[in-house]
């Protein structure tokens, strides 16, 4: 198919090489035009403008926040004249109060829109293993899940408002940031009575709490290394207060939540908000008083 | 081997079950009688006193908290007339101050001390499931290993400090409690937004957050089914407490846990302090306003 | 002196009249103009544009909140056209950010700009007992003192930049909310026991903890009175999470102002939002299981 | 009158001397007799034994803790013992637990017992000017009453069930713990913003906030001044502590008490447990990244 492709971070360079690699026609534009630059050995059309992204069969977005989202998608007025039949796949993370005002902007211009945002980091995306959330008109979804079966394992169809995916995927980042808070202070308690973090961590992942984040993130606590950071604390930090406004819009108060941004704000004052999110283990450390 | 059993509440009486399945003698003692008498029927000697029970091979106890553990252990100085080569096994969830207490108790009387705690409810013992996070002198738990691989699959060997296989049950129930809280939190979110807390439940449960207890606890959260009680809250509620006292004893603040003994509290106080641990759902949803 | 006055609700308009009754020429502008009527049968001159207000010696602005703000003087174009010598005294409690760049707009328009928000609730304004406190230029500050002096008790000079007043009004009210959450926890506690928080509260305010906040707000919950509302419990989230917005933009945790954020949410969950902020203790009960 | 007083800590000593000087007779008895000595230079009778103290007109008891209130008053013995007419005066601050406990002690063996911890530190006793939260029978009380006066400039009645002034102590120092964490990331907030801390201190406490805890704690905060400790850090958690057990008794969650119980176990965890409660100040600076 013929895809034009906006924003290429590390996740959208990823999605890119994937749709690439399946054979399909990728124009590329990034607001950074270097960022691109190497794509476009791999076979990716790189184009000078956010309209000339926006036609072929389907457009994607992977931008990185509100901002940036607002910036190009909404202020730069180039949903006033998108051709017929082009879908907007949305995968980015934003706020749901954006994500709703985006609908309602696709929907007033009758450009067809879907949020899709992923589970997942560019690691897993490497490895065609993202859980994609999408929402949206049906017939919408229908014409992009070849795509979608390309970037991703499993596409997780859960309704016809898209603002829902992105409730999804806040609330998913949200149990994942209060995941890693939780252990890290777990570690900090078993250390602290002199035992092996090491091996409750292993325990506990054996057992009842199995599975990718407590063992991701809570090895990278139970080593004290945080870095490369997969996922970074900073970016961790725009997730949960993403998720607290969420929740306050719907009189939904997340005490857990609000107890994660506390100690992310503590992160970043401690100069960690571009180390991983499992700097939070430094944080239940230091509250401890132990040399971190 | 001969072995003594101290309280068959519904776990205790599921390991002596799998104990005299496997062939053993096992002299039972309960304070309340009656609760034994099923077991007698299935081959279990009944005796009237600790002192009958605290001798053979080994004694096993499986007592409710720290108030039955000291009085049936410390308060009623059966420790001061134990025979040579008993191996005591306690497999209660007590705080970790009352453990070290005890370790120190046997080893001034000369009594072999293993700390046993157990993780996975009685129905997981019930499929001989069960993790076993064992603590002790090594000699000692060497010659209860046969025994405690009738009872669990595996066998965590984290140490010769008793207590810290305490710290180990308490920091694991610490993030079950959390986990449920979490999970709770951002069902309310998801339904919050008129979206399927159901269908986000699979999701999770599917991609980043599997294992039992997202998936079992989570289940009865987006089912609104709170009984029969697996774990009731009421007990929760004490397991976070002790950690909480545990986290406070080497200066280690815990404030997920504080967040969860807060709604746990409000659970009990709405009346759900013997429905399931899953009833910290029900809080996250009276919160938004929601009828529970 | 000729003043123009943005923005006449409860709290503007009892300032109109104070500067009215001072002897002041006062030109009102208000969004809703039937909200201004009864001020011109007091002597104020109604005008029909935020241009016709913004001229004279002096220009008062009393906005909602942050959205009515950007909307009036930004948005507007206002800034664009203002005659010299005029100094604008913002005296509204608008977010740190949106402040440092009304201050920013100002200055690059030549615009003299006050900061000068007020301790005190409208009946407080009406007794002339405002505190005021006051950032901008020093000289700007000198020239509106007179008026200043009509409608506060005390002005607080606190410095040059404008959005530290703004940081201050915050964490004022940031302190409000909490000493009004914890006399509502403090109060629930009491009664839980079965004595009285009439005279818990009496004994309070009468040592340890005096003054307006505990005696008035304390006075609503132990009488389980939340109307008429002086502080609307809604407007007191705002304030709470403009303060935790402040906090994080210097890497500062609130984690008081966070616990106070969740249950002003859960206020406004029950139908309390309009009600006054006392409604806190009401949320205290309830997590205690009390009827309410 | 002839006067018994068992516990010359700094606040015992402060009021055996305003007894001496009042001209009773006072039988001192303390657990470390050499602390007990000077007293004895100003007049009073040193004795050997609680059972000595507990005689005459009326007893007071002054002593540290739970532990040392169960050893001296129940574990010893002494209440059998206790001659006809003689009031008992607990004037510590306990669990409601324990304050319960000895009532039902009390009234089994038919000694007159009222409960009667103050507000206020050692260098307001010395003034005279304690607020005393008085609970027993009330004849108890009467004949006590000429004694509560030379202590204290007000005795407040509160009922005839002793634990509920423990209850109201105990309410009041987790308010006043409360507001001194309140106001410390207030300061953190405005210092943040690179704005005076010391100068906000001086508004809220002029205005919304006056009264001798924001006013002397505050101060400590903005000058950075932790010691000498006229109030622990150490004891502030221990109140706060107990004031969480208070309400979990009767199933009131305190979320407030949460977070300062969590920031005070932080100010042990660096080493400030004996240094003043404003150390809270130091720790909500410590979050936010910066040299303390």
């Amino acid at each position: 198919m013929n895809i034009g492709f906006i924003g290429v971070g590390s996740m959208g360079a990823v999605m890119v090489r994937r749709l690439l690699a399946a054979g399909h026609t990728v124009r590329v534009w990034n607001r950074n035009a270097e960022r691109a630059r190497p794509l476009a050995e791999q076979g990716a059309i790189i184009v000078g403008s956010v309209r000339e992204a926006f036609n072929g069969d389907a457009v994607f977005s992977v931008l990185a926040d509100d901002v940036a989202a607002r910036a190009v998608l909404l202020d730069s007025g180039v949903l006033d004249s998108v051709p017929d039949d082009v879908v907007h796949v949305n995968m980015a993370t934003i706020s749901v109060e954006l994500a709703a005002e985006l609908a309602r902007c696709h929907a007033d211009r009758g450009v067809a829109y879907v949020a899709a945002p992923v589970l997942g980091r560019p690691d897993v995306a490497e490895a065609g293993k993202l859980n994609i959330v999408a929402a949206g008109p049906g017939a919408a979804i229908d014409r992009v899940q070849p795509l979608l079966d390309v970037l991703g394992q499993k596409t997780w169809r859960i309704g016809e408002a898209p603002e829902h995916a992105n409730v999804y995927k806040l609330a998913a980042n949200f149990m994942l940031a209060c995941a890693i808070e939780t252990f890290g202070e777990a570690a900090a308690l078993v250390s602290g009575h002199g035992s092996d973090a090491a091996l409750f961590h292993e325990l506990i992942t054996s057992s009842i709490l199995p599975g990718p984040v407590y063992q991701g993130y809570g090895k990278m606590i139970t080593e004290g290394r945080y870095e490369p950071a997969l996922f970074k604390a900073r970016l961790g930090l725009k997730d949960v207060r993403l998720a607290l406004a969420a929740g306050e819009a719907v009189n939904t108060p997340l005490p857990m939540g609000s107890v994660v941004r506390d100690s992310l704000i503590e992160a970043v004052a401690h100069g960690d908000g571009d180390k991983d999110l499992a700097a939070l283990g430094k944080v239940a450390q230091r509250r401890a008083g132990r040399k971190v």
